[in-house]
């Protein structure tokens, strides 16, 4: 018999401490993630469950607003979602990879987002990454999910199911492919903000989707629902004056650059955090650029933020997006499996170039990488781990 | 005991020649639409199939070409999509407003494309939109229908449904939301090609998502399954470039205009035919106008173009497309119901000053319209049914 | 001693017809040429001007409007500018070119236009240009000439000197580099309309400047010097858009269509005709098209506008504008010179691949091109000089 | 007699000095600027040059690069152009407005940039403006100047006149109006690279001419007189990347941001400084904000920065530019005369309102700004001279 005392019980944690026992006593309350359970069922092991037993140490409380909310500060990761070779979702890998984000201290998680390519799943494949992910995180660190149906019904029941498995808040973009008037953009966003059991955040990616216009996000201001915006549109000037104006009449409006580049100098200039794709790769590098601009230790943060340059670059341009962000994952140890989308052999043969190009920029910043593909000793210095 | 012999027996049918009678004698190949299957639960009328009756005059078969196929010209009808109170869709009336359209004389069907709001329904949804229309249709007129789904298993997955249903041929925009490479796009489009089981109309529109190049359509001319072009940019030198150089290749090569403006200057330029949402409120002139460009009857195809601008105008600006097409085809007294995406006040308001105008411009064309808003008489002289 | 009734002599003239004599005799009122009176200093030839001897046939009238005022309509040729080793005008050269236009019948005249590459030369050289033209035109054919000059005061100073050198209208593009508001863009338009001597053909080619937009237009219809417009946008709906409804006002008002692949469609609609760069090269064939459209011959007109295609996309693509153009003008016989502009080598490399290519379609379409680069016989029957 | 021993002697000086006096003695080395020239002649005053005298105290020699060029960083203000009620170039305004400027300590000038509307001026207009400033400044700061001709002939011809009065270095924007190839425009900055008495700064300003690609940037590097970039595009990340790239090859490349909103970030990002409009109307604020962000003082550089955020933004929008910038310059005191561009009566009404909005910005940082549209005394506590 083994006793495991961990509020999330994985896959992973399993094969390090069951050996070959066949019975596993947990406490009451701990989770058995989906893997977890695949794994306890193909070995036929037995579960009891501890009811008087010690309660186990309680799991870090996240910051808190006033009325038990959680804080969206911080570096939030915008993440992938993983396939297998029959590409459906690798859920056991999400949950390795999930797991790993959570441990490398990523202040918040972001899925069904543009990196997670929500527009090439199913109504089921959303819901069931969400899932699988609150169930990983096990209320750990606050989780936005992107919540950018086809229609405002399919909106608010999406809503709805995030608020059942323990989402904290949504993302939405206006809606794609049709161009609407900013009337009709008003309207939309304001009967979702009337009827969504959860905050929102306005997602403006003028890249993918026409723009939310600033003025339309002050007009939205009364609805206490709306709770900040998420701005990728790579204009500084235009994230400075969300700050400036949204602030003026409410203080505690979030912002989160979804700007990799320029993480740095708008958390300088007063931003919230990030939803940033690169954290999914060096974690521990953009929290910490994150905490060194909170801190105006300008020399630090701007020697990072040019070192990661590099590795930005790389992954944003020449590929598809999101395939260089999952090229990097796949540098870091995860089975990131075939692209969703078809890809040219051009591409591919692109992609495995890529592949060792970021796996030596990553060498150069101190991560020891090991993998097929040999890297180059640099004379960089690390900037990992200080 | 009433007796019909109709191929297809609708609930309009049924209303009009059923009288009070609870037994009804149909051919045995006759197809009852859903509407009038629900008219015969309600009034519990019991149905019978004759089997050696003398069989039903032939439907009218459709120009063919060589192997069955059906042609692909003339005027294809966008089809919009009808919702009732609920926001679910209005069956009953889109069949009803299908049967009209067919009987109007269009040459074909277009279900599931920009005007009929793809983006914005269910997988089950538009699904069940197009069952509807093949069944209505019945073989009667060609059936083209967009397969845009969220990625290639499921555009797949799609064109076999539609297939099994008997759909025609399938159209393909570029995928929305993300820009692809052009490789990118040209795998994508292969890949299709290589698995549909149906054939492929190309669909540009730049408007709602990224371009599909020309030189791309060039390099996709191998596949057998690509069978055309239907081209919405507004671009009549692109239009001409597409014709000229891709029929030097394949002869055959379809090349539908999407654009209202300009259907008689592309036909004169050799287009097979439209993709004209204006043709789902004014069938029999956006028709002529087809036939008149076909005959080089230059001054009457003239006339009918420019008076039909400004309906066109009415339609499309100032107000989110397609709702001004559905406001045409609500005074021409169907009742497409509310809204499936949300609309300000404005813009309400808006609708129904629309309405109007477009009454008016409808009087004006020469044909009677009724309903609460009444509209001067004016002095042009009519265009219809000459 | 020579006698010479002409009412413009050229140097070509002079050297056909001169022959070694010293002395010249011409009438009273004939024009020389600014090479022609090079040639006869050079030569020293002793001109003498008739005075009572009998008037020389007059020269064909140029259709007229009410108040004897040119008519705007057919093919308005935008004139290159030829120059020469120095990167000077060549006005030699541009007189032989200028006077083979007219001969080859063209409508009219458009100097300082895009073609003309106004804004490449100083306001010296701008006057010299429009000088020539009009003293080889000597008023044969209308001419346009552009006036979009740094600022309003040198708009109106341009447009004076035009008015006394004998233009017959001048074109406006709305101000580049800058943005403006449409109502400064209106009072722009207005205050020269104002003031102008000359009748104003508004520009609208959103490829280089801001649009034009057509409301604009619309307010500007009341200021009797707005003549009419032209539009260079490749944007079909928005040409018939004019038309229909500037027309409805103003039943005479000139739109002219400055996009070559759609100058048939365009004058079928109703275009007053076009000003076609490709009508520099291969005149009579420009020609040809707009008056079988006219004429309604629509199978001769679209076989012609289909067959000018390829060498539209020769002179258009792959090379900075106006550059493929002038190399279509040497492929006729004339040294136009090197470009004003710096190109790469790579590009002059292309220019002479181009030369080649556009040397090989003229040989198709009939013309008999001579020159250093052989074209191999094709099988295209010819579209010249049926 | 009076003595007057300034190295640089404006009509101000005149003014406040001379008295009644008709004779004036003065240095050897001493210049006497236009408008001086004007007064003397005016009031009759004699002038004589003392040769042997004690030579006048050094003018503060500017910071210097090796070879005893001036170094180009901190805030270089574009400077605007002064009308008068004739709208001819007012110099006397312009005079007394330059040497304002370096009096309030800007690090550099900038005459004939966009902020200079050169594309409105005259040949001779932007030779004149560039002397007038060379002048007044007499070697005190940098001068940058813009040289963007209409074609390259003129480009070098300016330059070497910019050479001749003293200029420091030229700014020059893509050719605007036509697009060219990339391979062209490296040709043409090359050409001037090769040939130019001058450095070059590349500057970057997409909202008006074609896009500058930082790839062909960095295809320029081995050109010695390209000395950096002036990058107004509003993009940080590019920006950024600008520095990370060209730096890595050339360490003391030169980038000045061109976008006010963020000098701050920019400089904290490394940037040499930036040439900032609105440094023409609160110089001594605009130049602490580049201080502060050298010296790492972020809370007191953001605070700065987040209060001139309204005022660029007054300036900006709403008005064609840079009308704004021209109105600001009319706050503090200077009659800055009408906008050479026409302006709709709305827009003049605009501006009156604008002006009065940009008083009260101006009283809110601390400024005391008198004149006929009162102010209500706001509780923002002062930014200035601290």
């Amino acid at each position: 018999m083994v006793r495991i005392d961990d509020p999330v019980i994985t896959a992973q944690v399993l094969e390090t401490r069951l050996g070959g026992e066949k019975t596993l006593e947990i406490p009451l309350q701990s989770k058995l993630t989906p893997s977890a359970l695949d794994l306890l069922r193909a070995r036929g092991v037995q579960v009891t469950r501890r009811d008087a037993s010690p309660s186990p140490a309680p799991a870090p409380q996240p910051a808190s607003r006033p009325g038990g909310k959680k804080e969206f500060k911080g570096i939030f990761c915008p993440n992938i979602v993983i396939f297998d070779g029959k590409n459906e979702i690798n859920y056991k890998e999400m949950e390795r990879y999930i797991e790993w984000l959570i441990q490398a201290g990523i202040h918040g998680l972001y899925p069904n987002g543009s990196t997670g390519e929500f527009v090439r799943l199913s109504w089921q494949e959303r819901q069931d990454v969400v899932r699988l992910i609150c169930q990983v995180n096990d209320g750990r660190v606050p989780i936005l999910a992107g919540a950018s149906e086809a229609n405002l019904r399919d909106v608010l029941k999406m809503a709805e199911f995030y608020a059942s498995i323990g989402v904290d808040s949504i993302s939405l973009v206006p809606p794609y492919y049709y161009k609407m008037s900013n009337t009709s953009l008003f309207e939309y966003f304001a009967e979702i903000a009337r009827n969504s059991p959860l905050d929102i955040l306005l997602y403006n990616i003028p890249q993918f989707t026409q723009e939310l216009p600033l003025d339309l996000m002050e007009k939205l201001l009364p609805y206490e629902r709306i709770m900040g915006t998420k701005d990728s549109s790579r204009d500084l000037p235009r994230l400075i004056n969300t700050m400036h104006r949204l602030r003026a009449q409410r203080p505690g409006y979030v912002v989160l650059v979804g700007c990799e580049e320029i993480l740095f100098p708008s958390v300088m200039m007063g931003a919230s955090g990030g939803t940033i794709a690169t954290s999914g790769i060096i974690p521990e590098v953009i929290v910490e650029i994150y905490e060194r601009a909170l801190a105006n230790d300008v020399e630090r943060a701007r020697i990072l933020q040019y070192r990661v340059l590099d590795l930005i670059n790389l992954m944003l341009l020449g590929v598809n997006f999101p395939e260089g962000f999952k090229t990097g994952v796949a540098v870091r140890g995860f089975d990131v499996g075939p692209p969703r989308q078809v890809m040219s052999g051009e591409e591919q043969h692109y992609l495995l170039k890529l592949e060792a190009q970021i796996s030596c920029v990553l060498s150069d910043m101190g991560y020891s990488v090991k993998g097929p593909r040999a890297c180059p000793v640099t004379q960089l210095p690390s900037i990992v781990s200080r």
